[in-house]
C-alpha cells in the first residue's frame, strides 16, 4: 500500500539476500521507521515485542527468521531449534505455526547445501501467497461491501472494525481492511469506525494511520463505543480479522471482539471475520475450550505510549501505584455470532459445513 | 470513606458556611487535591470538567451551587439562571435536574430572606440523603453478594464493574461499589475486576484509587476483556451505576456497560445496576430512544492523561494528526438484559412493575 506516495509492503528481502526489513509498527502512527532483521533470535524478539503483530504477518516474519537460521546453520538441530523458538514467540495465531511447519517441511526435504535457498525461496512464496489471499479476500469481500451499498441507496456505508487487520497485519492489502480498500477504490463511499483496541490501540494507532493514508473517512472511537452506536443504527456491518479459526467457525481475534459481536448480533448487524485459509486450524473446533489465550504483560494495561506535546513519545501510568491488572490479548467468538467469513476461495457459513465445503482438500 | 487513615466525603462545605469543597477527581489516582467552589459558575464548571462527577455527586453539587448562587442574588430571576446553568452543563444523569428542582423549589417558595439558608439546608439533606441511600444500597446488595458467596461454598467471588460508581461518585459509600465495601467488611471474600473504562478511565483511576484504599482485592482489565473473563466462569457477578434509568428499567450508564451487560446474559452472570431512586427518570420509558446521550470532546478519546516517569502529569496523543474521533459518554442497557436494580428501597426488577411496587409514591 502507498504512504505518502510511496509503495510499501510490511516486510521485504534486504539487498543482501539474507536480511529482512520491517515497518516498525511500535512506532506508528507517530514515526515511520523500519528495522532490520538479522538472526532468527532477532526475528522472534520483533514478533514478542509487537515490532511486527497480525497474525498473517507473524506467519511471513516467522518464515523468514527460519530461513535466517538455516543461512547461520542449516543441520536439522539448528532447524528444529529455531522452529521452536519462533513458535513460542507467540501462542495464539494459527498461521505462525502454519508457516513454521511448512518451511521447516520444505528445508528439511532439501539437500544441506541448498536448505538456504529453499529456506529464503519458502518464505518469499508464503508472503506473496499471502499478498494474493488478501486481493481475494479484498475482492470477496468488496462484493459484500457492495451489495449493502446497493440496498442502502446510495446512503453512506458505516463499517465497524476492531483492531487492525489491514496492510500492517499483513503483507500486503490486509483482511479485514482489504475488502474496505477495494470497495473504496471501487467508488463505494465507506465510512469506518475503528475501535481503538486498548490496552495496545492497535485501531488509533495503526488502522487509523492506515485509512489516512488510503484517504478512507474514518472516526476512531473508544471499544466501549460499538454497541451504542449500533443501538442508534450507525453501524451497517462488522469486518473484523482473526488470529485463529476453527474448524467448526469459531473465530479468536484481538480482545474485546466478541463484544461487539454480541451488539451486532443484537442490533441485526452482518458481522463478518476476513482471514486466508492459514489461520484456520483445522485440528480443533471449540474455541473458548481449545485455543490458547496469549497473556501478555500487566503493563500494557497500566501504563500507554502515546506523543508528548514537545513531540517526544512518552510512557505515561494510568493507574494507581500497586494496583494490578491482566492482560488477556485475545477472545473468542463463537460461529453462532459470525455472519460469515471472507477466505481467499470466497465467503462461506462460519461453521465446520460452510469451512469444509470451501476448503475440501483441508477440512479434516 | 477512609484514605490513609483519614475519612472523606467528595463534598462539604467550608468553615465560612458559604464555598464548599470538593477532592478533584481529575488529579486521581496520581494526586489527592481539592478544589474550593465559591459561586454557582464555579461549581457549574467543576461539573461540567468532571472536578466532580458521577450522578448522584453532581446532583449534590448542583444543589450546592444553586446555594452559591442564591447567596449571591436570591431574586427569582437569579435562582432561575442558575438552575439552567447548572442544568446545561451534563444533560444525562437525572440526579442532576432532580437535584436542581428540588433545591428550586425549596428556595422560590422561602422567603427572600431565607432563601440562602433554605436553599444550603436543602443542598445539605441532599447530600446527607445520598449518603443514608447509599448505605442502603450497600446493604440491599450486600445481601444479594453473600447469598451469591453462600452458593459459591468459599470460592472467591469475582465481580465486575464499569467506570466508577463508588464514593467518588457520591458523597459516601457508593451506588455499584457500596454493596462490594459492606459484604468485604462483613468478611466475603472478594476479588474485583475493574473496566478501565476509556476514554476517561475512570475504573482504572478512580475505582482502582478507591479498592485499594479500603484494601478489596481488584484487578484493573481493558474494557474489551470482560466478555472474554466470563465466557471462562471467572466472573460470577456484575454491578454497574447509572446516571438514568427509565420507568421501565432501562439503564444508562457510562458508555460500554452495554457490551458487558450482553456479555453477562451470553453467559449467565447476574447482572445488576446499583442506583438511589433520584436516578429513575419517572417521565420515560424507552431509554435508548429517550435518554439524550452526551457528546464529550473528541480530545478525551485522541488523547490521555497519565503519569510520566518523572512524576508529572502528562497529556499524550494516542492518534495519527488528523483523525477524527466521537466520544459518546453513555449508553443504554434495555431492561431485559438487567438482572435486578438494587434501590435504598431493596431490590427490584428492572421493570415498570418492578419499579412501580418500590416505588408506588413516586411512579406514575
Amino acid at each position: 500500500m502507498r504512504i505518502e506516495g510511496r509503495d510499501y509492503r510490511t516486510i521485504w528481502l534486504d539487498g543482501d539476500g539474507r536480511s529482512v526489513h520491517v515497518i516498525d509498527q511500535t512506532a506508528l502512527p507517530h514515526r515511520l521507521t523500519t528495522q532490520r532483521l538479522s538472526s532468527a533470535p532477532e526475528a522472534a524478539r520483533a514478533i514478542a515485542d509487537m515490532i511486527v503483530r497480525g497474525a498473517p504477518l507473524i506467519g511471513v516474519t516467522g518464515a523468514y527468521g527460519l530461513a535466517l537460521a538455516v543461512a547461520e546453520d542449516a543441520s536439522d538441530a539448528a532447524v528444529e531449534a529455531a522452529h521452536a523458538m519462533l513458535l513460542a514467540t507467540r501462542p495464539t495465531a494459527s498461521n505462525l505455526r502454519w508457516a513454521l511447519d511448512r518451511s521447516r517441511a520444505v528445508v528439511l526435504a532439501a539437500q544441506l547445501s541448498e536448505r538456504r535457498a529453499a529456506a529464503y525461496a519458502e518464505a518469499s512464496a508464503i508472503a506473496e501467497e499471502d499478498v494474493a489471499a488478501c486481493a481475494a479476500i479484498g475482492d470477496h469481500g468488496a462484493a459484500i461491501i457492495k451489495e449493502l451499498a446497493a440496498r442502502n441507496a446510495g446512503r453512506r456505508l458505516n463499517i465497524l472494525t476492531h483492531c487492525n487487520a489491514g496492510w500492517l497485519a499483513t503483507v500486503d492489502w490486509g483482511t479485514a481492511l482489504a475488502p474496505i480498500y477495494r470497495a473504496a477504490r471501487a467508488g463505494v463511499d465507506l465510512h469506518i469506525w475503528v475501535d481503538e483496541t486498548r490496552p495496545r490501540n492497535q485501531g488509533a494507532s495503526l488502522t487509523a494511520f492506515e485509512l489516512q493514508a488510503e484517504g478512507v473517512p474514518h472516526t476512531v472511537i473508544a471499544d466501549n463505543a460499538g454497541g451504542h452506536l449500533m443501538q442508534h443504527g450507525l453501524v451497517d456491518m462488522c469486518i473484523v480479522g482473526s488470529d485463529r479459526v476453527t474448524s467448526a467457525g469459531d473465530v479468536c481475534n484481538k480482545v474485546g471482539t466478541y463484544l461487539k459481536a454480541l451488539a451486532a448480533q443484537d442490533n441485526g448487524v452482518p458481522f463478518y471475520a476476513a482471514l486466508p485459509s492459514s489461520t484456520i486450524d483445522w485440528r480443533i473446533s471449540d474455541g473458548v475450550k481449545d485455543i490458547p489465550i496469549e497473556q501478555r504483560s500487566a503493563r500494557e494495561v497500566t501504563h500507554i505510549r502515546g506523543r508528548a506535546p514537545g513531540g517526544d513519545i512518552v510512557e505515561v501510568q494510568l493507574t494507581p501505584d500497586g494496583s494490578p491488572a491482566r492482560n488477556d490479548a485475545f477472545d473468542v467468538t463463537p460461529a453462532r455470532l459470525v455472519t460469515g467469513v471472507i477466505t481467499e476461495r470466497g465467503v462461506c457459513a462460519a461453521s465446520a459445513q460452510g469451512l469444509g465445503l470451501l476448503y475440501p482438500d483441508l477440512a479434516r
